[in-house]
């Protein structure tokens, strides 16, 4: 513990976060002040990190939920010496190319641990990493495997209903190593928290049976203990502490304003005053600066020990572990699902397009134990569970989160476990819900975190379930989103293409997305090559002639088309079909490849169970498309797909009405 | 009160249910079976409803959230005597063009308050209208408006973020006509609930401040002293039912399988033999048929003294009662919009493109006192607060809902509103937080209801406070919904163009996208016609020559496109430039229109701060486009778009390269 008094270890954060939101001319200084006290007690006593290995593999986690308060953070970092946030760097706040952005952007590095801003994504973040953190201590032990996650949280994560979902099952599965601090300054954006809530927060934790203690949230004493209490008990912990919002600027302290009205220069004068801090801005005091350096090499004991421990490792152990630590996958992934697509090729009995995925990641158990699987509360129609155990309160070696129906909170847990590291996350639920978990689904692609986020029932094959269940906008919806893999295999062959680009992926999340309804077997010829990885290829050729159609296809409309080309090259007209699973990855080819797959010249018709939104950019100016134009109905699946004209004689006249 | 036996009201429920269901081959037993006897209390005791005038303005509401148990609902309009849910009817369950769909349609006329099926979405759904209901009885009296909104709710509903979201604020906005059946049944999907929850669901309830009653859900004395208490109660009320899942079904109740596993003819007969049920399926006693007949007509009384208080109301006062029910708009609207555009013409002063949208609503507050705005904590940055009180549980006269950090809630309480009637609803959040609300903006768009989606901040424009603030894919998501009308207004011109259309809705939502940044005006010659109203149109022509490049651009781009075209004018080449606030309403134009405004055979670009994606329908083969690859970043506004290359020059460049 340092000499330095901790009222001046906070006020050096206030006062940089001050002096920077100043020198930027905008930022939200009301979690930087508001939390100052919060942060000197878990940073200066408890949290175990090393700034010198900012990826240690054992480090405690650390999510700024409020993301809005990035001051908080940026101060934090280069306090304790994280050598790329220089104090210069510091100034840079809010400038186009700086570490230090308006909100944090992932980069561990940096010891930035996810992006956070959206509410809600970054406690459901920490939760995924306290699944993982528990996960993986069942799998390494703990002397591998150790850390807490400490989440600082406000008003606005707690109101969001990701937040409400988060503490619901954070209690359910006992999550003890999960801390939150809640910033109850009873301010939020736009004005007093009663305007909108009234309810006792800490009680609604208390009934998801989380560990709750209130404290005065500038005690920097009561705040440490709180969290010393929090450590011990088994449950999760809620730290509520009670704040004043912006505290050290007379002009908006516990006010509207304290949350980022602008602040000038005469505003960090009086907080000077105020607080008694004569220095210059940005000159932090040596002793003061010394302390929170100190704070910086406190865990160099326990980060020395952990590296002993690991090197102490029988060989084979250790390099599992760092494997996993590193992503990479285990020698024989890629020959498990060749093994499964020779098979499938030679399997004519249609089978339910999801149950495909199914049928691989169920070969997939023992060679990718680092699989963490969530579903939403439908196990039985997805079918992802086979030969694993649930994840639960008692048993942490379960590699399956029964997530209830909470799709929202699944989507940020994955982003959370793939930020933690050391598992590949699976997130599976149907298709039309994908969008009760887009939000979380976005910040895996910006974060650029190699979630897979699976989904069945991708459209009117739903049948009679109606149109609330069928997708007819969101492959387009996903498809629009950069940095995201949107797959839609057309058989069990595709699937364990698809599956395997997706494995593959460091820096990109899929989406893995399947029929509800069985699905033929398409490609019917093996070979070794991976047609999927290039998004899309010529499925089958043209006969009799130079290629006069082309029909693009996806999924489950493959095979209608390739039952149109028969119709089309039964009145002589040279068809092709080509399958295209993937469009960004296409989109990626080399433009030679792009005109021949898609046959420049020729009349070329797009097929999907879905609206023709995207579809232009590959029928050029005069081409057709034979899918939906409007949501689905209820109904059974072959009356649906006769109602909605997506037929084999229905692409055959949509060729002919453009030759 | 009926002389039949309660247990044989709910048991023709039961039996109707189970012998559609087995005749359809599937369906969802789970909730009609569990939720008999609590309907048999609600609908024969309780319920305000008249099946001979359905959409009857004070009817109470009834809501049925767990939509997969649709037969429920079927089963109660057949018994009750909707004209429309006749037995032939019934026996149409799950078939294409029913009104028995899969999961309950929107269709007032046969009882059918909202679509559901999404989970989560009716109990807010449900909140709205209790919204609605509080709102418009401060309005017009209770003699008009003073009715009840009853759920039915299951696990599911409650587990979902936007189902706790719903607790919250509905428990602080003390919405006391708002009643809730929770089916507690301790199954899900999944098997039991305690695989994924633990907490007390009713003491969560009381810590929102909600009047909780606990009742053996079988029985219906019970449930309906409950539902008297719930009614009296200025709290909402959670009545929670203890219920068996699939009750009276031997081989499944009580169990998984419960809640949907397929039904046979002999689990129909064992349930017949178990329940002492002796009649043929589909026959219902006559006695037991004519008792729920009769409760449909429980009401009449009070439906002949409303129509009667209604017709004693002065003239005035009548026909604004009736304007409002009917969704009509008052004289004299569209003026005000058309002295806004007028004044807005001349204005030299370039201004935020949100608070274009703010001076418009201002302007509507007296003469459209139907509009219910609701805000996601965002009331300082999109001002559309300015004049309207706060609806609060103090007063329910306000018409701005300060929803807290709760978007999806507010969406469905949006949809709540307009389904409602009565109401026009405004749900208002930053654009990037549209994907919070967005299952909520689809279930508007399915049902057709006019609800009106406000967002700000709609692109890179939004500057320092980075990517996660900044859509890029957005438009292109919600471009690609059906029956979504997505407006981009170019300067406050378009603004008020567009709010002209949207208010105009009868069957359509609108998502009215607005820049944070200032924007000059672009529409600096007046006329009377609201070219917006086509989607697209010519906002600048070609000089000097037939037009040779066509600069296609929305919102904050137009004005790029503008001086793009002045590059190229200069450069001697004839430019036109399209302003394009509504692609959907441009693609509903003649062919004619579209050609000439697209300028076929010159080459055209598209301008926009966001992904192509979508924008090549509109392009040809060879048309470019200058816009957003990826995410944005964090940094001043001037610095991105130069950074992400959408500026005069790069357009420019762009249109020669394609030249």
């Amino acid at each position: 513990m340092s000499s330095v008094e901790p009222r001046l270890l906070a006020n050096a954060i206030r006062f940089l976060s001050i002096d920077t939101i100043v020198h930027a001319g905008e930022g939200h200084q009301g979690v930087p002040l508001g939390m100052a006290e919060i942060s000197t007690a878990l940073f200066t006593r408890h949290m175990k990190f090393s700034p010198a290995d900012p990826t240690w593999p054992d480090r405690d986690r650390f999510v700024l939920s409020n993301g809005h308060g990035s001051m908080l953070l940026y101060s934090l970092l280069y306090l304790t010496g994280y050598e790329k946030i220089s104090l210069d760097q510091v100034k840079t706040f809010r400038e186009l190319g700086s570490h230090c952005a308006g909100h944090p952007e992932i980069d561990p590095a940096c010891g930035i641990e996810v992006t956070t801003g959206p509410l809600g994504q970054g406690i459901a973040n920490a939760f995924g990493m306290a699944v993982a953190e528990a996960y993986l201590a069942a799998r390494f032990g703990a002397d591998l495997v150790d850390h807490y996650t400490y989440a600082f949280v406000g008003d606005g994560c707690l109101q969001e209903g990701i937040g409400q979902e988060m503490i619901s099952l954070a209690g359910h599965l006992k999550l003890g190593k999960l801390v939150l601090f809640w910033d109850d300054n009873k301010i939020t954006d736009d004005g007093a928290t009663a305007l909108s809530i009234s309810e006792d927060v800490a009680a609604r934790f208390r009934v998801a049976d989380w560990h709750v203690i209130e404290v005065d949230g500038h005690d920097v004493e009561a705040v440490s203990a709180a969290i010393s209490l929090a450590k011990r008990d088994p449950r999760p912990s809620l730290i509520a502490c009670r704040t004043i919002i912006g505290r050290g600027l007379p002009r908006v302290q516990g006010q509207r304003g304290g949350h980022s009205a602008r602040l000038f220069a005469k505003d960090a004068a009086a907080a000077r005053e105020l607080l008694d801090w004569p220095h210059a801005p940005f000159d932090i005091p040596d002793d003061t600066l010394a302390a929170w350096r100190a704070a910086g090499h406190r865990s160099d004991a326990e980060h020395a020990a952990w590296r002993k421990r690991l090197t102490a490792l029988p060989a084979a152990d250790r390099a599992e572990f760092e494997r996993v630590q590193a992503g990479e996958l285990p020698a024989g992934w890629r020959e498990v699902l060749h093994t499964y697509k020779q098979r499938a090729t030679a399997d004519s009995e249609p089978k339910p397009g999801i149950f495909a995925s199914a049928e691989i990641n169920d070969l997939l158990v023992d060679i990718l134990p680092e699989r963490i699987v969530g579903c939403a509360d439908l196990e039985s129609p997805t079918s992802h569970k086979r030969n694993l155990a649930a994840f639960t309160a008692a048993d942490r070696a379960g590699a399956y989160v029964h997530c209830g129906v909470r799709e929202h909170l699944m989507g940020a847990m994955a982003n959370g476990i793939a930020a933690h590291g050391g598992a590949i996350a699976l997130a599976v639920t149907y298709l039309a819900f994908s969008d009760y978990e887009r939000p979380a689904m976005r910040m895996a692609a910006l974060m650029g975190l190699p979630v897979k986020f699976v989904f069945s029932h991708d459209s009117i094959g739903v049948g009679k379930n109606g149109p609330t269940h069928q997708p007819v906008e969101i492959l387009a919806a996903l498809r629009a989103m950069p940095n995201m893999l949107v797959m839609r295999p057309a058989d069990a062959v595709e699937a364990a293409e698809c599956w395997e680009v997706a494995l593959e992926q460091r820096r990109t999340p899929a989406s893995l997305i399947f029929a509800r309804q069985a699905l033929p077997t398409v490609r019917t010829h093996h070979g070794d090559d991976n047609l999927s990885r290039r998004g899309a290829y010529v499925l089958a050729d043209p006969e009799g002639g130079p290629r006069a159609v082309t029909l693009l296809a996806t999924g489950s409309e493959v095979n209608v088309a390739l039952a149109a080309r028969l119709l089309l090259q039964a009145d002589g007209i040279p068809t092709a079909v080509v399958s295209m699973p993937c469009w960004s990855l296409f989109d990626a080819q080399d433009a030679d490849y792009r005109h021949a797959v898609l046959g420049e010249g020729t009349v070329r018709v797009g097929v999907e169970a879905a609206m023709r939104f995207g579809w232009d950019q590959y029928l050029g100016s005069h081409g057709g498309f034979v899918g939906m134009t409007g949501f689905g109905a209820s109904g059974p699946v072959d009356q649906l797909y006769e109602r909605f004209g997506i037929t084999p004689s229905a692409v055959a006249a949509e060729a002919k009405r453009h030759l």
